[in-house]
């Protein structure tokens, strides 16, 4: 659990998936503050408001706005009575629930008129209902509203309209999605904003409406500046809850209990770099000293391979140069120059890595910070990263005997598409890493994600490759495969020595060769024809890499070497690997 | 199959999924003349090109074309040298090949400029080259190409070139999706279209690069005019394959056995939209003498479904008001005015509407077509759906005595989300149902799409509702449950009824009741909540309903009453729908 907080934080329920009582208990769990009601949840649920009322209190949670009141304003008279008639209805229902403020969507509707005189005094008559009730009205632009589409816009009337029970709604995605300057937010009292919802996106050009509905991420998961945001937001002196409000297609149908430990996640990481990009007053509220900074790190010092039989593991591993010492009963540690993998059984029903560690400059502050980050701690020592790896933190570590492999270039993990994005949260904060831009390829089985990052040093590369889709029965492989990369200063020589020790290399087809001669013309093709050695250009430098077969039906081995600065992994390579170890399983069922 | 074909139809390999043996066998086993192959299918194959040209004409397929060559024209002398280079690599692997077509797409190179006279005179060298080796170019305007992004600014670079060698392709997608006028393609001669390529897509309001990349669809799933587009290319004499180029995330990863079938499918409907639409030329050109008109309908004659504990949909009909007798040894035919449902066991886990039958104006042709439409035919004379529904035609049924239900509204059965759009054509075409607009919701678990098609009387109404994602754990329903909708004239009295009758009828929450009061105030709001009948509007009419709870893990049943002219199907109270039959999972497991 997080430490204390400043200020409160909060969810909306549409967040989540499921019933109110599996998204309240999820909520609680995760150690949030307070939450919006969304409305469809409470419609569609057997609780009374009153049950609602005493489900949050039991659980701690403050209910902090019901909503979302659509198309109210600038409309005629006889239909601002039915919306009158309509909104007493809801504050009923306010009432019962214990809920103060109800959020206001700016209009949408086909009776709406362009008339922000006529916006606000009709809110300023709703702001007056609201009051007699002791609740308040905060108005909202929505992207997309008919004539009120921008927060400054929504201030204009809410200004204009001049009553101490309407103010506004700020949320993120309708401010950021349109590129307004969220600067501008400075101008506002913080006493007239009354509530605060967070979401984070991708940057994709395509109706806002859409991208709203479907593509919300948490915050540090898209491509928004929130901390820039949020910074602006408490500069007005806003006391009241930073909340998320996230529609997002995988959220709604995910575990709710873990969909809202990502979310919690989110939120620390949110304020630890508005502490750090905000001026004083703003690191002053928003208290990060709980959580210290990632200390820097030095390298791999071990992967741990689990397979269901070590020997196939040892044996590739062997013939790769790697030189076995016990390291405890039934596993064995394989070092290499700066690289170690320690071997052990397992009764899953394939290998995996299934933890490393890294050379860290303060393990146990480095550990101290996983855990305000959510990681579970394991009886070991060691963190769970979401995707199931161990992480530990360790000192330094002992080199092998030098030969062919120098070291651990990058790890390539796996998780579910689903679960991807939060887990590279998981990585990048938890390590410290920087991101690098995400890549999409057309495998044969399908199209692929890959997501990296690394230390600035470049010394820590760790990347998730996973399909996007593979929901039928035809698609291979499931789970994705995971590899080890290790470094060698020539990898023809590598490559052709591997091949004569026996090592299991994958066989590159000649049409692969053909292509590359048309499209990149390296200097070497011939060796690396002969050699299965693939082979990529980017400005900087070059990438020489070849692959072993996978072993215990998910796991294999990449050598590379880096020339001059090749920032890359090789990527439109990808699908002439994943057609070759295709062939494989093909020609040898038994490796599946 | 469908009978002889005019013009020849072919597909790109990139339109399926696996290795290019796995494609090019499900392209022959759906009755395809002829391939294009894609370059990346080749790259990765282990086949030499001389492998594939024998591999596909021992199955019977042309290979069409070659695709795609990229940032080819309108380029400095140097570049111009080196792709130069690269094309008379690629014409090496197409003379192995015996392809003698190249797709050249407008270039999107930063390399290139806006000079029209340039990329004329280079293709026409890119072409010269071509002619000497028997080949020729096929250049076709990507819609986001950089300078060279409409089909009429590729036709004057064609003009301008003046090389026999050098002609256009035409791909539907690119010439839609911009809004271009695709009348003006009757000006092309039709010796100058080498080649056309057909896709269809949703109307998507987004990045033009990601929607061609991601959600093309097979001619007529989605919203472009493609018998309009065939016509117009017909008209110019054009002679070339009619060949789909569908860039489609879930077809990248689906059994490329199926995906072939779907996408000969849209093929065969198209040829007969193509015919209906075209002027008499055309008609003849397209030939769809095999294909007959769906004959009418005039309703439901029957439904069957398969429980695994029969006696519980027995019981259920029994206190609805169905009388049965026996129809074979292990199933009852239970009847009730105009709807009639066969029961009957199964060993599956779970109950489903195994069956229906439709009363039709020519059953015999009724089936002949289906078959035409690759529909798999039964050995108990009816065809089978991709949802794996049976199908039967009759004509006319008998009815049952009188009572509370008047007849069968609607059915609404489900697919996997993937494969929903192909099934909803399979049923449109094969049975001659027009296409409802579509629907999206959130449900508790996640959001839901439903497609529905109804006969132009309204007397055979078809839905399919599907979660849109269910790749989790926690979601719970797999598969999506089925129900069949009876009418009845009269549902508060219907409902109070059958719950007298002992029918285990979903109960509603008070919540809904007070959500409906301040939304539409419906007349008789205490009668719809004292019976747990839901409620929708719409400009036509009103919609009563209730439902049962869920029989045999799957199955549950519908009565509705439609007051003057409602369309629809009350999909806003779907969500109350669901989430009261999962509190009744929580509080019954037994019925899971």
């Amino acid at each position: 659990m997080p430490g204390p907080v400043s200020p409160r934080l909060g969810i909306a329920t549409v967040c989540l998936s499921g019933t109110l009582d599996d998204k309240l208990a999820a909520v609680a769990a995760a150690g949030f503050d307070g939450v919006e009601i969304f409305e469809n949840d409470l419609v569609v649920s057997p609780w009374s408001p009153e049950q609602v009322r005493g489900r949050c209190a039991g659980l701690g949670l403050t209910i902090d706005l019901y909503q979302p009141f659509r198309d109210f304003e600038a409309v005629p008279p006889d239909v601002l009575a039915a919306n009158l008639r309509r909104a007493e209805h809801k504050f009923d229902v306010m009432e019962r629930l214990g809920a103060d403020t109800m959020l206001v969507c700016s209009s949408v509707s086909p009776d709406a008129v362009d008339d922000d005189d006529l916006a606000a005094e009709q809110l300023h008559t709703l702001a007056e209902r609201a009051a007699r009730r002791g609740m308040r009205i905060a108005y909202e632009a929505l992207a997309w509203g008919r004539f009120v589409d921008t927060f400054d816009h929504s201030w204009r009337i809410v200004r204009r309209a001049g009553h101490a029970a309407l103010g506004l709604c700020l949320d993120s995605f309708h401010i950021l999605s349109r590129d307004s300057d969220p600067a501008t937010i400075r101008v506002i009292p913080g006493e007239k904003l009354f509530f605060v919802q967070l979401a984070d996106a991708p940057r994709l050009r395509m109706d806002v409406l859409q991208w709203s509905r479907h593509h919300r991420l948490f915050p540090s998961q898209g491509a928004f500046d929130l901390p820039a945001f949020v910074g602006h937001v408490l500069s007005t002196g806003y006391a009241g809850p930073l909340s998320l409000e996230v529609f997002n297609d995988v959220f709604r149908q995910a575990d709710p209990y873990r969909t809202a430990v990502d979310a919690m996640r989110s939120l620390v990481v949110l304020r630890e770099r508005t502490a750090a990009s905000g001026p004083p007053a703003v690191r002053e509220r928003v208290r990060v000293r709980d959580l210290p900074p990632a200390p820097p790190l030095s390298g791999f010092a071990s992967t741990v391979v689990a397979a269901p039989e070590p020997a196939e593991v040892a044996n590739t591993l062997r013939a790769m140069g790697f030189r076995a010492r016990d390291a405890g009963t039934d596993a064995k540690l394989w070092t290499q120059g700066a690289a170690s993998v320690l071997v052990r059984a397992t009764d899953e029903d394939t290998a995996r890595v299934a933890a490393f560690q890294v050379d860290s400059a303060d393990p146990a502050v480095a550990r101290g910070r996983a855990e305000r980050l959510l990681a579970r701690s394991r009886p070991d020592g060691t963190v769970a990263a979401p995707d199931g790896t161990a992480i530990a933190f360790t000192v330094g570590h002992e080199e092998g005997e030098p030969g062919l492999l120098t070291g651990i270039d990058h790890l390539s993990l796996a998780a579910p598409y689903d679960d991807v994005d939060q887990t590279a949260l998981f990585y990048r904060s938890v390590l410290g890493l920087e991101p690098e831009p995400d890549v999409e390829f057309a495998a044969p089985f399908g199209l692929v994600r890959g997501l990296s990052a690394s230390d600035p040093d470049k010394r820590v590369r760790i990347a998730h490759n996973v399909a996007m889709l593979r929901r039928g029965e035809w698609a291979p492989a499931v789970p994705d495969p995971q590899h080890i990369a290790f470094t060698t200063v020539d990898a023809i020589a590598t490559a052709g020595c591997m091949r004569d020790n026996g090592v299991p290399l994958l066989d590159i087809p000649d049409n692969y060769y053909d292509d590359l001669d048309a499209r990149l013309a390296p200097s070497r093709l011939d060796e690396l024809r002969v050699g299965s050695v693939l082979y990529d250009r980017d400005e900087h430098g070059e990438y020489l890499h070849f692959y072993t077969a996978i072993l215990g039906g998910r796991v294999f081995f990449e050598v590379v070497q880096r020339i001059a600065g090749y920032t890359g992994y090789g990527v439109l390579n990808s699908p002439v690997r994943m057609a070759a170890h295709r062939r494989l399983r093909v020609e040898q069922p038994s490796r599946l």
